[in-house]
């Protein structure tokens, strides 16, 4: 199957493309309405969770949801229940991250539209209300995300052990991963190791092997096979580096990000940590004044330009293909049913040739 | 049971507070080490989240605890490891509403030290790192609360599920009532209504209310009867409002943070609503830009004067007096044994005489 094709919707959508619009999507606004009944009766009308969680929920490729449908499939049969609360409980956390992401990294922006803190401190200053506008809309976008992480963590809490175990060890490698990105930043750390840590972690990890792993712990095996734990890592992996590539060269129109940002704050990104060795002394120079007040937009767009000239852009390409080659060969290989290992090998091509 | 025989320890340790010294405290410990064991394998040296939580378990009176283990002792009979680790889960998420807390409201300092986010700002500076200290610190800080949250969750989790529904009760109201003080401030809320579901919601209810029916649906039957959830309402209430006083009058040698940084920014107590009532012209102008940038240190001073002179203070005073009563009352009408009566009492007394 073609990724275009796919993409296009010119063949049938799969299985779990339906699961997600069939079933995940009217369980997670069915569960969002409940959530605004109860929110109601406290007459709290200035904020509205369940609503903006939803309009966090709609947008994306719901990639999370489809891995642990498939994750799922490997050892179970079709969808039930406890499938719907794992998905939900995935998209919650997504939506978690995401909010709690762009606080600490101060973004503006998020798909296009002001990120969330940006938007209730406009909220703040249109009705001329006291205090900082700033802190109040970082304040009550922490709020938001502390919620939709309750209400994951509620859903998951339902789950069997083994699933709750893996759920568990996905919320803690997140924690982690950011963490890492935080530092890495400061510290201006260029090695390929935390780098590679840190893409794993802070992303690849929750958006693939562990939605996987909860899919099949929701099944009975409490442990993915190895074969496809090590599939999850190669597509997680290689959606962030697709995710990063983005962010530098993509375009801000489809991104709905402004390009650069990652270089402006000196992101220990995998292109980074290449570049370190790549880069000629103007490059060099280039980037170690990167996440410093001293870089300017300039220095950004000239950056971006280098990171195509001396082949560290070109090496993040290949590192995605060869990781999707490499986790479509271990899939074919897989004793898996016909069906599973298409869908398998799609996700991985639909997870990392992105656009936006 | 005088209270200041029982503060200072001239009584022997009642059974709750053994418990605490005896068994949560070096569970807690317990718990962080293998955390700090399961972290130290991704070579995350500069941040140590375990023993920076270990620092917000330490202080404090282990309130929740306490309440959590009478709420067991009235249906059930001693301490069981459920009951530990639904007291570690209240200890966390206590840790968490404090982090985030001091975050959302941009304060300096906790418990007579920098708070944390000031304090993980400071040690980006000390390292020269790159980028914007405080925006790093916040992001820190954020991220610790978000593991505080995480671990409690995880705790309780693995409670049975009467107590789980208590526990998803008690983080929805906190984040509910967290949300109220924000949106109070902003909007000069200065009606009692708002003020006393802001009071409830965002501690009242996790201090005493929801730890009393943890307790007690750990051992058994769903709900707390009626005249003790009517007396953990009227403690949690009681508790807030001396933690209000205490804001605004106590000493800041003592309290460990600054006075009058609740007037300074117009949270919505119940103080204040009472003192749009009651405060002559100066003092209701006065009033009017707490929370505005004009709003001075001398303003914070004379505020703090009128609030007494009109008697606002007074009226809190007599209500925290009151509640403490109504609540002794109660329980000294149920049917309880009598050792749990008396640890009721006390404990009422315990959480509404505050110093610090």
């Amino acid at each position: 199957m073609s990724v275009s094709a796919y993409q296009s919707g010119a063949v049938l959508a799969p299985a779990d493309v339906t699961f997600v619009t069939g079933e995940l999507r009217p369980y997670l606004a069915d569960l969002l309405a409940r959530e605004q009944a109860a929110w109601q009766e406290h007459d709290a009308p200035w904020w509205d969770p369940p609503e903006t969680l939803a309009g966090y929920l709609d947008g994306g490729k719901a990639l999370r949801p489809r891995f642990c449908y498939w994750g799922h499939a490997i050892a179970g049969q079709g969808t039930d229940p406890l499938l719907l609360q794992a998905s939900a409980a995935l998209e919650l956390l997504h939506a978690f991250a995401l909010i709690h992401d762009d606080l600490m990294d101060d973004s503006d922006t998020r798909r296009g539209r002001p990120a969330l803190h940006r938007e209730f401190s406009w909220q703040h200053r249109r009705q001329g209300w006291a205090g900082n506008p700033d802190s109040y809309g970082r304040a009550v976008a922490m709020l938001t995300g502390d919620l939709a992480f309750a209400v994951a963590g509620r859903l998951a809490s339902a789950l069997p052990a083994p699933a709750l175990s893996v759920w568990r060890r996905m919320v803690d490698e997140l924690v982690l991963g950011q963490f890492l990105d935080l530092a890495g930043a400061a510290r201006r750390d260029r090695s390929v190791e935390v780098a590679r840590a840190t893409t794993l972690l802070k992303s690849g990890r929750y958006t693939v092997t562990g939605p996987l792993s909860l899919g099949a712990a929701l099944a009975g095996p409490p442990e993915l096979p190895p074969d496809l734990s090590r599939y999850g890592d190669l597509v997680g992996e290689a959606f962030q580096l697709s995710d990063d590539l983005l962010g530098v060269f993509g375009d801000p129109q489809r991104t709905g990000k402004p390009a650069g940002e990652d270089l402006a704050s000196g992101k220990p990104t995998q292109l980074l940590a290449y570049a370190a060795d790549m880069l000629p002394p103007r490059g060099q120079a280039l980037l170690a004044r990167a996440g410093t007040p001293a870089f300017s937009r300039a220095d950004v767009a000239e950056l971006t330009a280098e990171l195509s000239e001396c082949g560290a852009r070109a090496r993040v390409e290949r590192q995605v293909r060869r990781n999707v080659e490499a986790a479509c060969a271990l899939v074919g290989r897989a004793a898996l049913p016909p069906r599973v290992t298409a869908a398998l090998q799609g996700l991985a091509l639909a997870a990392t040739d992105r656009q936006q």
